[in-house]
């Protein structure tokens, strides 16, 4: 029997690939999707390849499209500052204006054209930086209307959108990709890269060794 | 007084040039979005300009955009045919694997950056091909999930989608394009151009002539 096939967007990040481990331990064959949005951490669109190629993916697109166009971001502006004071109240300057409704209609575009039905998404709303599109109720939003927007969908058929980390910390996320045996190695956090290296002080940087601190377990990417 | 910005999806077709000419006569300063998404009917971007020049655009930003790298629809795969035989029950091939999903997506992150609180498509429920994704239900939930997709949404303000043709007929589109003296000449409906011309054979110049022979007037683009 053919496995079922699950797109996942990942973007190289440790949530992403520990959502994805999570899709192949339970049996879905991996159709990746990652989106060069014109990020100033671009490093993470080859490490999201390398995570790609460790889970035996069956597939991995990567798709540019250049959102930097549009500006407002402090992730594709190379004029706006990342902050590195810690993660503050409120929405920050590296959110991404409507990244996760761009992100997830990319992924039911490639799941209808595969003829894939389950999409998953490292969204995490509770040790996150406030960005909107992470809560459950936009999620429940988004897979409702992706039973509008399709064919499959008026046809009968049922997306459903996966969000295994919505409700984790970020030291569970790291004890769960530890028990998948994820290519944690491999991930890439850092919203704004000194040469070659995380910086530490982003909220990004910041999330993530907040995380691996408090389960214990010295982050392998460092 | 400056006048409110209002995104407006710009095809360079009959429908979104007359939605184009709609906000603007509605006072709006418009910000044109046409997306280059491996359409095989690439001349309709260059009318996208021309049409965007013509209203006096404020700004208008082709976004690249390869759809085409997922497969599945006869407007993106040169090896699927684009339909001649009329327009036929259910949903045809030329259908784009969640497009509108994927447009209004891209229209919300401009909406947001631009600080535009106004988003305009030429979606037609009535005289239309059949796409899911052109249906009331449908545009009503894409602006629930932009109010809760966003950063602008979750601090109160209110993301409107315009749809003035969703209940027209084609012949009502080309009236109301006539009275507001949109630059029809300008537009280009066709799916399947044969050297530089349009093929008439396909359901969007079917549905396209159908409407400019209801409405008794001769189409200024032939």
């Amino acid at each position: 029997m053919r496995a079922v096939k699950a797109i996942v967007l990942l973007s190289g990040g440790l949530d992403s690939t520990v959502v994805a481990a999570r899709a192949r331990a339970d049996g879905y064959a991996l159709l990746a999707l990652s989106v060069d949005y014109g990020q100033r951490h671009r490093v993470e669109l080859e490490r999201a390849a390398a995570v790609a190629r460790a889970l035996g993916a069956d597939r991995h697109v990567t798709l540019k499209l250049d959102l930097a166009a549009f500006g407002g971001s402090a992730l594709t502006d190379a004029t706006l500052a990342v902050p590195k004071s810690g993660v503050a109240p409120g929405i920050p300057v590296t959110y991404v204006p409507a990244r996760n409704t761009v992100m997830l209609g990319l992924a039911l575009a490639f799941a209808e054209a595969e003829a894939a039905r389950d999409i998953w998404i490292g969204v995490n709303a509770l040790d996150y930086s406030g960005y909107p599109d992470c809560r459950p109720e936009f999620i429940a939003a988004f897979e409702a209307l992706a039973n509008l927007a399709t064919k499959v969908g008026v046809e009968g058929a049922h997306f459903t959108i996966h969000t295994p980390l919505i409700a984790m910390t970020k030291a569970d996320i790291v004890r769960e990709g530890i028990a998948l045996g994820a290519p944690l190695a491999l991930t890439w956090s850092c919203y704004d890269p000194q040469a070659g290296h995380p910086c530490g002080e982003c909220d990004s940087c910041r999330l993530r060794a907040k995380g691996f601190a408090e389960a214990g377990i010295a982050d392998p990417a460092l």
